[in-house]
């Protein structure tokens, strides 16, 4: 077992992993010969004959009967006979991911400044990077080690970019913005765009509020294709470690996203509002400004974010309230043009009773 | 009726067609001189005396009337006195839209690989074709005949791009995408961005799963500016024949839509969820992931659906139900209020009449 | 006090302006040595010993105390005893703005055309611009004095950029497009990509109804990063003067927005919309085409707008209604299945009266 690790391996050239290395990376448990190889990962009806696959639940094990694969990674709790090697793990999803990054995996290989970038002054550039055709890098930016910035990438004076990030094509970085290390933006990102910020006179014209804060962006971030982040007004905008924005995304200035937490496609978070460590915003959501969102806080799809959320908070709808709540709210108003005529029948048959009690006799206190 | 289609002609001379020439086109009903011409299309307000205009509802004839235009294309069943001539059609819309096209077609002027583009290695590029400057094309890059690439955009390796493709400016196609004939990217498009996938370890950081698909684009497909479609996890995300997207869309990983569906502006479509043929989703709607939506289902703008829909469903809201019970329900809940009054109200008057009841010795099983 | 503007000055050399200068520009009443001078301008937790800030809220005087700041703005309203000047103003916000803007304002420095941009023929440009490496400009483009065209940035033909306008990286603007004076444009933005217009045939097809309008800015308009402002089919999308939009937002063909509207991040606006002046559409709020809305309408986050508006209404919700009333509905939305069980509560306890009322021999009309 010394050896699971792989050696480093020049580019192109496959790595290969044997079922017992597999196990041992990801901690799980073999059934089947453990010499035998893989080289490839897929989904279950992608695989070919040297791949790895892996079935995320018990009740599919058709679709892996039928697969191709070589072998596959399986829940803990599989126990069917399987006519191929398997190994189980507490979650084939991260085993999956585990191994597939491991057999993906290849040394940087810097190509340098390509001779038609066009590079400032007194820049800070590593030794080993990759900066593609067209791209353009402003004055005093320092580029770490590893760093790939690829065709059409803009980057602005004073920028900091840190080891082995992945500036994709396209991407617009403004300046004075701070990215740290392992980052990933995919193409169409603007980073560090002005802050939505007027002051409105007398006369109905609005001033413009100069923004002249930063953003940063700390280790393993990836942000998807076209999103913006806009620059604080004064200050910065803050995307902690671990933070992954899915595409289109909306983040205001002066907005702080904590630790891990996952931005899904075409959110917008409004100016300065706080969101907590590993907070997940569903897709198409939103939270108003200024608004605190605790830690690990669910905002379902859509749902909008009107006022501070406590630690753990489950919600949905806008204005977002516990997603069980919200859950059976939906179902009544599905139901609402019954339930008003419920409520007109019901207010007939009362008049019917008050009229019938009245000419008994007994007037109450009934009509106010 | 031999020469209807008027003879290919060299650039900036303008295309001219008689009336007669015109109804043949479209299969419509002239009245009026035929051997009269025109040599443009406009709306009614912006016609002049040589175009031809279209008029969408008889009852608006008023700005027919009004309009400077030679001619117009009217509906079937316009039955007034007009002072030009017209041509009658099924649907002006459309009519307009084919006439219009005639008269702007030209020959495709090639103007080859502008010498400030950026070509990698081992590409097939046909004879005619037009790319602009700051352009950038990878390594093993295939380019149908009759393909424009505007400046700044960039394509990746192996991408393959289909004759007669439109890619405007600063558009980034991803390494390995496979786009089809006669597709039109808008600026700002992104084709094959990373999916948003990621697996998550026992202490909340995010595993990302590689992204290793394509995304494949079938014939004649458009997609608006600053769209983005991410490639898929495995295997494909896939756009077929004659999809229109329009801007700011968001298409998450192997999601597949169907012949001809249209999508309207910011739209997102989670992964792996499946749209038929014909489908419309409207501007800002979404659809949840592994979502299944039958053929010539159509969405109203902003309705969010959560679950599989039948062929030739008409749904609104979020989640999305049959749109005329949500229209029924959001009329209610406008006066939800006042329902609640209502109820407020009779709980009153029933407590009244329970009262005078029980006063009356009948005490019965109402209370639970 | 005839020398209240600072002399213009070199760039880099930094504008100091005394207390008494300050309180001049924003007419405010000045408490404290006038002859103190501050050269910077920052948030209350921002600001150093040489920054004048800001008080927003007399309640946050705290804030102040605690803050390092030389002098500040505060409300007229304002009587605390406080350890430093301050200048009383009507709206701190606004006068803050103003003196920010003044303490950052420097002459315009022309870098000219750098000799890596890509200048089409024909075109005007004026003397003093500054147009940045791997800019393409096309044919016949006209450019007025003290522009800054960034890198990146992709003109079309026959466009128009009015005087001291900042089109920043990665921008395009297409073909006939006309932009104002002091416009700015965001990194991402796309002006003048096609309208979404289709006309479908019997089968199903969608024919592109050519788009062959222009998108007309006016000035000082500014525009978010990767937002998309359509061409009109026919015609102009016209963006009037003091317009502010944010980020990612959509703006339709043939959309009208009038002067001073404020059009936050990720708001959609179907096609030929036509919004008065001094409007304010919330984040990611909508409106259908077609629709009129009148000045100084404002439509709260995540509105849907579906009919038109008078001036001044202030609404939200999807349809979007009285902002009251949407407040109060969404309250009710909230509690609707306790609403139901009262319902269904009542209905047992008038059955229960009926059937009392029944055997006691009164059979009234209530039931029907």
């Amino acid at each position: 077992m010394s050896q699971i690790s792989p050696q480093p391996c020049p580019d192109e050239e496959q790595i290969v992993l044997r079922l017992d290395q597999v196990a041992a990376l990801v901690e799980g448990q073999l059934s089947g010969a453990g010499e035998l190889t893989i080289s490839g990962f897929s989904s279950l009806e992608g695989a070919g004959p040297d791949d790895l696959t892996f079935l995320v639940q018990s009740k599919d094990s058709g679709q892996l009967r039928a697969s191709k694969a070589a072998a596959a990674l399986v829940p803990l709790n599989f126990d069917e006979e399987i006519n191929r090697p398997i190994i189980r793990v507490k979650d084939p999803n991260l085993a999956g991911a585990i191994i597939h990054n491991h057999l993906l995996a290849r040394p940087f290989r810097a190509t340098g400044i390509h001779p038609r970038a066009c590079l400032g002054a007194d820049c800070g550039i590593a030794a080993a990077v990759s900066i593609g055709p067209l791209a353009v890098i402003g004055n005093r930016v320092t580029i770490g080690e590893e760093v790939t910035i690829e065709p059409g990438v803009v980057i602005g004076d004073d920028v900091t970019i840190g080891d082995q990030c992945l500036i994709k094509a396209n991407v617009t970085v403004a300046a004075g913005c701070r990215i740290g290390r392992r980052v990933t933006l995919h193409s169409g990102v603007v980073i560090g765009s002005d802050g939505y910020g007027y002051a409105t006179d007398g006369r109905g014209n609005h001033v413009k509020r100069p923004q002249v804060g930063i953003v940063r962006i700390d280790d393993d971030v990836e942000i998807g294709a076209n999103s913006c982040v806009d620059r604080g007004a004064f200050g910065e905008t803050w995307i902690k470690s671990g933070v992954k924005i899915d595409n289109l995304v909306q983040i205001a200035h002066n907005v702080v996203i904590g630790e891990n937490s996952l931005i899904v496609a075409q959110v917008g978070l409004a100016g300065s509002t706080i969101l907590g460590r590993n907070v997940v915003m569903g897709g198409q959501s939103s939270a108003k400004g200024h608004v605190h969102i605790g830690d690990r806080v669910m905002v379902a799809a859509r749902g909008g974010v009107h006022n501070n959320q406590p630690a753990g908070a489950v919600i949905g709808g806008a204005p977002a309230i516990a997603i069980r709540q919200w859950g059976k709210a939906s179902a009544v108003f599905n139901r609402l043009p019954e339930l008003q005529s419920e409520i007109r029948q019901l207010r007939k048959t009362v008049a019917g009773l008050q009229q019938a009690a009245g000419s008994a006799g007994s007037e109450g206190e009934s009509n106010d």
